[in-house]
């Protein structure tokens, strides 16, 4: 298997965790990649699986030497996603699977040579999701009237992926999920593709 | 299930016939593009299965309207692709399939509108190739010999497909094909995208 990187954006509510945990026995060995962060750790969160602990100085020694695919600092903790763990995986051969923003995206499309597939995914409509924020119970009316606002603005921003999957019925979005996931790693980079038709020529 | 448009070119004895007669009950409804031709049936040919025979008269026609994805004149004889089918077929909801070469892979991103998913399907090695070419014993020396000559020119186009398929087992190529083929249900035309988004904001 071939490693290759697989981007999913779109609005919280639009059943990306569900999907990537739905599929995960299915798409071969891969990688999710979790944050770095310095807040401390919250009750039951585990080091490695909800996030990666560190401390400031790491973070910000790890910042000057580019670690950091992209990082955020909120209310005086830094958030980040680490690169070191992308490359680990990339190197054994895994997909690597990030859940980020547009931004993110951005950064990942510039700052990442491996070939990278990327998929955005959506409740049906506005309405839909404003439903499934109200019925998840965990936001309040501000934080949810927030990520409604971002759903519109990140809506713009689709012809930047590769892929679109509507998510108004589960087991398809998974499906769909699953057939994107495996051709991923069919993507090529310019580098490998490079070394490939040298060989091909010669061989 | 989304119309879609999957775009498969390759070196002649890449396995691209293999793959798709071997994909052919896993990848949803789907319409196989066939060529048009002024030239007669041959012994056991069928109309409709191995070509559109038609007289020169309504190819010419055809070609003033604008039909044609690309088409040629070789010995007298016209070969080449009629849009009415694919356009019929897309209308269907179905996935169009394209066994074309580079040439008709860039008429194709110029001339179509619908979403395109094009995957480069290729031997492990030059070497491979050419023993797979002596070994069918269809093809004389000098037609080989061509084959291989175009083999090395069409290589050099793998960056404007969106997949590589290395076919040194066809097993995985053909899983390779079925993925990508599932997958590019779920790429979209600016043209779908806009009134999606109108639609999801409205709703």
């Amino acid at each position: 298997m071939s490693s290759a990187i697989l981007i999913l954006s779109g609005p919280s509510g639009a059943g990306k965790s569900t999907i990537i945990q739905n599929a995960k026995n299915q798409i071969g060995d891969f990688y999710f990649s979790i944050s770095t962060t310095t807040r401390s750790p919250r009750d039951g969160e585990v080091d490695g699986v909800d996030y990666y602990f560190t401390d400031k100085e790491h973070f910000e020694e790890d910042i000057k030497n580019g670690e950091f695919l992209e990082y955020a600092k909120v209310h005086g903790n830094y958030y980040g996603t680490s690169l070191k763990p992308v490359h680990k995986a990339l190197d054994e051969g895994k997909l690597v699977i990030f859940d980020i923003d547009v931004q993110g995206h951005r950064l990942a499309r510039e700052g990442i040579t491996e070939p990278i597939t990327s998929i955005f995914i959506t409740p049906p409509t506005l309405q839909e999701l404003k439903k499934r924020l109200l019925n998840r119970k965990s936001d309040d009316i501000e934080i949810i009237n927030r990520r409604l606002k971002n759903a519109k603005d990140e809506i713009q921003a689709i012809e930047e992926y590769d892929y679109l999957i509507i998510n108004d019925d589960i087991d398809i979005a998974t499906k769909a999920f699953i057939s994107i996931a495996k051709a991923s790693r069919f993507k090529y980079s310019n580098k490998r593709l490079d070394s490939f038709r040298q060989s091909w020529l010669e061989k």
